[in-house]
């Protein structure tokens, strides 16, 4: 009856089997993937400036967020796209989560600067056009910092999977998957997020897994109901892109919220969430 | 700042702003589809006999659906599959249904059909295969009776408003969108259930839509949690699959939910509903 | 090695090994699908006027098409598009193909008028939309007329198949396959056109397979080319639009070809044909 | 009309009109691409051993091709899976091409081997999955070397071309694209050969493009009639995976072509672009 019983056979370490738990990730001081208390990490697309980021981690963290997202090595489809402001990014990102108690994760894209990042913050992401950069996945392995998993957006579950499988491979098993959409043909959206890979992942694997309905959409209105719906589908946590002025963003802007957007969606958050048994972050509590 | 707010020319009828509120769609005497009340439709996918049928109404109105789903003309993709026992299985259909207070659902795939099946259904399927069979919606349009509008498996949001055109311009406005999964090529799951569908026609049009975590994910396991994501997306209702005995099914046994099954999902259903201000049909609250 | 040698176990009439030969499908007096020569259908998305009609298929005799296509019955995504002439249509393309010595090839979308269309016409097209129409294919696979199965924009390979034996069931073994593309993710054309369908097609069934390059882009500029990989690839023929102004077709101007368009193709055609083995219909060596 | 006249903003080198006339990439002494005479590259998808690479380069060489491919460096689904000889394997390479007077193409997967890479291979080949690797596309845009770009499986065609010019940026205008398959839905193969792409590419860029059947469709029968079709849509060459014996290969077994295989290709496929003004390279008329 079952189509995925056959798991893929070189899928050693990450297989629901290999071990007798799930994985409980921890990130920094409080942070923590896989139980019953949900992560949420909140933030804008890109590092802009100091203030920017201050400001939104001061709001992300008061409305309950507990990791603050930015980019400071952005991937960027044409070569003169704004690319972030690189090591300078870095520090703006670590000293604004510093000043709001949150715990910093920020995506490299390149495997000479893994040990720069990996100084900076605290869980290392690899975006979903690096899923199968396999020297990059090595040096993240390498790293002894918590990675987050983008997945492809033309990866079968499968696929990602393995490439899970080479950072346990080199000694981390710090790993979380993120859902962020895959590419189909309506053009009304920018990805299409594929919330079944969530109660199919959890069956497949020991590893959390958490959902950005944000690059899922591509549709700052769609966030809200599809976090909702992720978290419903089982997920441990969300990702989700904040910014104080969507209009200006330097980039991603129709898919950011407004602190006012990432309230409502907390809000509505808490309630969904305790009706399932799980809870946002101790920090949303204390807010 | 929005990727769809350039409505399709040609969607007049269907479109959001074409009425002042949103359309609620009523079937049978108790049955609404788009208002606080949850629309249940629950059945297996073909009815075998009189006895599979009636006990799974029996057990699907005690559990809390209001209408009863099953297939008497079976689309099947290949012609040595069974087809569904015709008018037969109608009658089986409605007496099932009348004999525990239930409406009944079923497809039409043929339009020399629909005076029949209209004469036994409360409610008539186009199903995915037939989204664009314009003769179909035609006669389905002219038929007086409430439309449960599946989108074809490679349909734009678009494509699958305008085939709801088709049904309004015929003079029949009780329309609901039926989502039931997209092709797309990960082989661990049938469709892909695209549930960013739901808030997005929620946006586009006034009328309602519901999931079918049945056909889209294939998978009995996967159909609880992807139900309840439905549902905290904003799905006016469900049509999910169910069968007394799963494994001996005629057809879609490995995606069909047991009644313990259907009982877990239904439980769950109700906490998450009321924790987003919806609730589950009145029979299960008498039940 | 292979991965398809698993054959569909259903495809009982329609597998290679069905037959000790390739079937050889012959429509009206002259025209054959599956041998050395090529079929070759031209011709306006849809049947417009008689003097649009007969001066296409009095300039694509003569560049050496042998069938003449057009749409009495349109199939439209919107309920507002031009829907074809219905039957009036039929009679303007019977006479137009008289006149000029072709073979008529119309779509029918209706089961109810698959006597009417097999009046007029000597093949029976089922659209991409309808491949799993399966009261229509079971009309046409008894009218006795020779028949052109579109693949639908989400359909697999099997599938297609299973939808042939559907008319090989019902007594109808006179059917040609038509690869018109599929549905994907790029917005620069409006199919996928799959190829690679053309000698996988040939290696599993006895059938004979033809290509829509028209359809197959939806970009004119783009036909000529993809004409000529079809024949490259293996298949039977081809099926073009040509109108005598695409800027004012009623449908599909921007995939239609001009007169001069048309003959540029059928030359180059002429000469790559013969490089593999294959030539064009004898009509246009005479031309 | 068209629908592709709206050429992304950002493609400011590598779009058509940026040039006066087509790019020719010249590789090592005697290879083109872009003119008259068509590219073949041919070798093994691994290098794995002096004797397998030495008698495939004398093989493909004596059948007319010019290039000879092989990897050293491979990106690998599983990490448990054969990674590739590296540095000996680009020993292998080198001396295998330069005794049978062949040019050599090989991937490079990380920055920081451009360098080890460019110093044994005379154009460096950037993978499917690496297609927006950007530190990689960065650090061989500034290594002086030719390269053939894969299109990524799920890229558009818009996304590629912005890949391409990340290379022309850095310097580098020696740049081929190559065509090599996307993800799609039908599980017969293992990916779908997108060949529409050619004539588009063609319009849209003035760089020169290649196809990759053997990855394009994963079964080596259907290698051959691809190759054809890919030349006759204007395809400036080919790479094609050749192995003493498929049945034995480290790796791609199933869509590798035996010397008696691409003997018959090469054979068909020199008579077939003669048809349409275009000729293999010199090296085969003197075999």
């Amino acid at each position: 009856m079952d189509r995925f019983h056959g798991l893929p056979l070189d899928c050693r370490l990450v297989r629901r089997d290999a071990r007798p738990e799930r994985t409980i990730v921890r990130v920094g001081k409080a942070v923590t993937f896989g139980g019953a208390t949900l992560a949420i990490a909140a933030g804008p697309c890109s590092v802009e400036s100091r203030e920017q980021i201050d400001c939104t981690a001061a709001a992300v963290a008061a409305l309950g967020a507990n990791l603050l997202r930015g980019g400071a090595f952005k991937p960027r489809t044409s070569p003169y796209s704004f690319q972030g402001l690189g090591q300078d990014g870095l520090e703006l990102l670590r000293d604004a989560a510093d000043a709001h108690g949150l715990a910093v994760v920020t995506e490299v894209i390149d495997p000479r600067d893994v040990t720069l990042v990996a100084a900076h913050a605290d869980m290392l992401q690899i975006g979903a056009r690096n899923m199968q950069n396999f020297p990059l996945l090595r040096a993240v392995g390498r790293s002894g910092r918590p990675v987050l998993l983008k997945r492809g957006p033309a990866a079968t579950i499968e696929e990602w999977l393995m490439a899970a499988e080479y950072l346990l491979v080199a000694g981390n098993d710090q790993v979380v998957l993120c859902e962020r959409g895959i590419r189909s043909f309506d053009p009304l959206t920018r990805n299409l997020l594929d919330l079944t890979a969530i109660p199919l992942v959890r069956e497949l694997t020991h590893l959390p897994i958490i959902a950005d309905p944000s690059h899922g959409t591509g549709v700052a209105r769609l966030v809200e109901p599809m976090a909702l719906a992720a978290i419903a589908a089982g997920a441990d946590g969300l990702i989700i892109e904040v910014h104080p002025d969507p209009a200006s963003a330097a980039s991603d802007g129709p898919q950011s919220l407004s602190f006012a957007g990432f309230a409502g969606l907390m809000g509505r958050l808490a309630t969904l969430a305790e009706s399932i048994g799980r809870r946002l972050p101790a920090a949303s509590l204390a807010a």
